[in-house]
């Protein structure tokens, strides 16, 4: 069967999430950039991929179905299904739910606050800092998971490395790296993997810094 | 083999979440009230299960081994691991991607905005309203996905319904109903379920009130 991967998406955190996920677990893909400053979100050719006027959203073509997959959690999973178990364990396993667990520290505690923040700010509302200063705190909280094992949720990377990393990296410049020794080794570790340098620039023209 | 099962939690929105999908995949287990205002939850005994000091945990003891399991969303994906597929499809079918798809618009685009303007408000940050108005918005576009079928993701209550469900029903009283005729159909259907209201209750000493 042929299958025909797009990920529609621009240089943010959500889509960079998805792209690592895809590169991550080896399935092939194309960039299709949507210029969110240009509007490109709400042309009636995105509108009917999803809705929601926002990135990023997967696109599956094969010849018998095509699935239409917004969400950048979704994409992870789907990742994670194409991945034979490797950035999830299989459903039901003690390791998925360690795997589990931590991937929702990470959205729910962690991620939730930074995108709401970035909400706060971008309307000029007060609270985005407090809610950034929050992201940091439970970031730097994350120390603790690296104590007995080299991953987020045991000795496997996994979807809960791919959400600790892309948040960390957003803040790398606000991290107080000295204070959080394993979370920072695990950070250029996971730094130098040549599938998450790939995800990281999908959405490039110029080159990321890091 | 011997399963026991403990919801530790409160009567709150993510401890709700999880007791009802715990009712809806038909475990039995025992609920453990942890009193948040007493700080039962900075207790030796309960920062041993959750050094992050919240509620909800899940414990399953079994002959051999004893999962202990935080974060709401990774015990709504033990009780569908749990359900035979009712609540979550097969992970990588079309069924089981529409489900997810929808489980994180609710996660991350409606609840993580209470999540987090709850936690401005009980700071008395301003930025809390803001959140909570997103939080309606999000909750009113939803009823799009009812408009082809019974369900949020199809023909099939799922983890998306919950979700969607106990988000909905914090705020039910500033929802605008009359302009969300199918979405207040759902939302009946979906309170009227015995699994549903059995969840609801599960950490209330007095009734709820509906
Ligand atoms: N919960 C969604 C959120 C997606 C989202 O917020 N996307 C933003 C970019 S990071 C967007 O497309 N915004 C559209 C706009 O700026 O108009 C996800 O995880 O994919
Ligand atoms: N992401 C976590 C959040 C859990 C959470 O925030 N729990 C709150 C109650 S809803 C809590 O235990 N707070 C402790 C406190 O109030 O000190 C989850 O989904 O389970």
């Amino acid at each position: 069967m042929n299958i025909n991967v797009e990920l529609w998406g621009a240089h943010t955190g959500n889509s960079l999430r998805a792209a690592i996920a895809l590169e991550e677990a080896g399935v092939s893909y194309s960039v299709r950039r949507v210029d969110l400053r240009g509007g490109e979100q709400r042309t009636p050719e995105f509108l009917a991929l999803n809705p929601a006027a926002q990135v990023p959203v997967l696109i599956e073509m094969s010849d018998q179905a095509r699935l239409i997959l917004p969400q950048s959690n979704a994409i992870m999973f789907y990742a994670a299904a194409r991945s034979n178990g490797d950035l999830l364990p299989e459903a039901g396993s003690t390791a998925y739910f360690a795997v589990l667990e931590r991937f929702f520290y990470f959205l729910t505690d962690v991620i939730g606050f930074s995108a709401t923040g970035f909400f706060l700010k971008s309307r000029e509302i007060p609270g985005g800092d407090v809610l950034y200063d929050h992201v940091i705190d439970r970031a730097t909280q994350a120390e603790r998971f690296l104590a007995a094992s080299e991953y987020m949720a045991g000795d496997k990377f996994s979807i809960a490395d791919i959400a600790a990393f892309t948040i960390i990296w957003a803040f790398r410049e606000r991290m107080d790296w000295p204070n959080v020794p394993q979370l920072h080794e695990w950070y250029q570790r996971v730094l130098a993997r040549p599938a998450v340098q790939r995800g990281l620039h999908a959405f490039c023209r110029r080159s990321v810094d890091q």
